[in-house]
């Protein structure tokens, strides 16, 4: 995400100034895949004042994996740990990552190896449980929020009548949901919104595309990646024999252009489709400066926490007040998050399921930090 | 474009100046077909202040359209110029708006109506004759620099290899070609770069990408939605029966979809694939102001012409200097530009056809307004 980094930054400082100067401060490169291989980095030994820089770069600075433990590796990882005198453990990510905590401090209790473990959430999905929301997200929902209202300005005055935004989310509809945040006036897009928790016919599509087009002339549709048909089946373009990563979870996206195509056939109207995909997720100049500043203070809180003898937690986000927006972190059992998964609840979607309600507006504007950029039109 | 109004505020404040109170000043409501529909917005009539707003807001604030105007359309254009006493003719537009003028400025002086004509060029493709460049590209460009640096950031801490960033640009490569411009590190992200005046096949394609995946694990491509193969047929996505706009365009795009799904069914490697398309022709985040001042210059100048009482040209940039970077603006008669397409010239293509020459930096840099923002990696 483009605030991953700032978490690690959080937690990485907290580490110099409570270790003392003689301990090591190692990143794992590549996740737990660098544990594995024992490929470390020397934090102790960058360069002074990299951290102000490495806090506002996007991507994992450390890198990351998509590797789901065997057990073998969950005893090598252990074993590792013990031959490096490896004290403290913090692994920053989603619901996989925090699985790979849980499974580690697990396994180090059991073999009698004293090690504490601290989760940090990271996920532009925000589908962890028990926290408020995830790091991560509020900066993409600001960037497909403010895309959507760039790119409604455009079509609006193209005369391609339609247009789909596919955004980023497998399972979860949190991202999607958040170009709601682009409409103000009525007819403002986006005009439906379809996110994975629903479950989508090519007819009932059709029918709602038709009836926007019919009642507007224009549609802008967003569009969650892993919407699926009534059957259960991904509505994507088939990505051919190279479809699961490590997790085993199916390679999705690209379902605006499959829908384009649909549209363009059974309506035959002129169906265009954008995709930022990663561009998303990676945008510095769409961070939310609430997101950033979340992100530093819980990787700062996991460290605190950690380091006064607390372990097998993820740190988690509580709303406090708002407005004035206002976070506390506490710590949640990583055995809790490790293996669950929090979709958009019900009462966020529209009834027909091809919108979102607008009580969602007060959960994600204050994550977004701050007025969208919105534009002047003239009179007619 | 992100600065098309920019261009029209220019011509309009000018026009404010330079008529007497009692002239109408009005937009055609979707270009072309706004006047042969007598749909007009009286621009003397907006409130206060609104040009202000005007000014940075993406799209086009007139609508527009794509509209091939058939010789009874010109003869009408010029019955309902002299209708409504229409003296003054500005079009902003690319090659086929250019064109549209074209027709309508020779249509008034052959049935010798009095009218002034000017075009103002305008299009994210670059790709007009006879100027140094065209408003729009500058931001465009920009745009798809910054977000090739923050994918590359992404993309090399991720364990996916491959990715493909589709570019805009269905014959002309010069937005793709601004790509380039992202890299500084010899391992900077695009690794390959793909324009459509070079065609491609699938087993030089797949070849490429096997070279540099074999030489460094990971590869970032940059390649246009207009991509044809040694046939010279599409590249992309099958669009069905939608296949063509109003002046027999073909409908390109998801090429960066068709060959994802290529590289993952000959090489077994995963491929993601972003496409931001109007996405990046819309983010007022981006805009270059460079571009931007450069747009509403070229707008003032043109009026400036057409009231001092020239007529039947379009307005050009030419570099005066860099640096500084300074332009000035000239007229071009409109039948030069009418019906050229500047490509991209050969001098700009890397050999082997998979790259864009260094030189092409010295073109671009300047056009994009300014640094692009860098980010710190940690050593190792």
């Amino acid at each position: 995400t483009a605030v991953i980094n700032a978490s690690v930054a959080g937690a990485v400082l907290e580490a110099f100034d409570r270790l003392d100067a003689s301990s090591q401060v190692w990143g794992a490169k590549g996740g737990i895949t660098g544990l594995l291989n024992e490929t470390f980095i020397g934090l102790r030994q960058q360069p002074n004042g990299i951290w102000d820089g490495i806090r506002v770069a996007p991507g994992a600075a450390l890198g990351s994996c998509r590797k789901k433990l065997t057990e073998e590796d969950v005893a090598c990882a252990v074993a590792l740990c013990r031959k490096h005198d490896i004290r403290y453990f913090f692994y920053v990510g989603g619901n996989d990552s925090m699985d790979t905590a849980n499974m580690l401090s697990k396994a180090a209790q059991a073999s009698g190896y004293e090690m504490l473990v601290a989760g940090v959430p990271k996920t532009i999905d925000n589908d962890l449980a028990e926290t408020d929301f995830c790091p991560g997200y509020g900066s993409a929902a600001r960037f497909y929020a403010q895309a959507m209202i760039d790119l409604g300005m455009d079509i609006r005055s193209l005369p391609t009548p339609i247009c789909l935004m596919e955004v980023m989310g497998r399972n979860a509809g949190w991202l999607t949901a958040a170009t709601m945040l682009a409409r103000r006036a009525p007819d403002d897009a986006p005009h439906l919104i379809y996110v994975p928790e629903v479950r989508l016919s090519r007819e009932k599509f059709l029918a709602d595309v038709k009836e926007v087009y019919d009642r507007q002339g224009w549609v802008v549709i967003a569009i969650s990646e892993g919407m699926c048909d009534e059957k259960g089946e991904s509505l994507s373009l088939p990505t051919g024999k190279v479809a699961a990563d490590g997790f085993g979870h199916r390679m999705v996206g690209d379902v605006a252009p499959a829908l384009a195509r649909l549209i363009m056939g059974e309506l035959g109207l002129r169906a265009r489709n954008e995709k930022p995909g990663l561009i998303a997720r990676a945008s510095s100049h769409h961070v939310s400066p609430v997101d950033r500043e979340v992100a530093e203070g819980v990787g700062r809180f996991a460290a605190q926490r950690v380091f006064a003898g607390e372990t097998d937690f993820m740190a988690a986000i509580r709303r406090e007040s708002d407005p004035p927006f206002r976070v506390s972190y506490f710590p949640v059992p990583l055995e809790k998050v490790a293996n669950a998964e929090r979709l958009l609840p019900a009462e966020y979607v529209a009834d027909g399921g091809n919108d979102i309600a607008e009580s969602f507006r007060e959960y994600a504007e204050p994550l977004v930090g701050g007025e969208l950029r919105r534009y002047a039109r003239l009179r007619w």
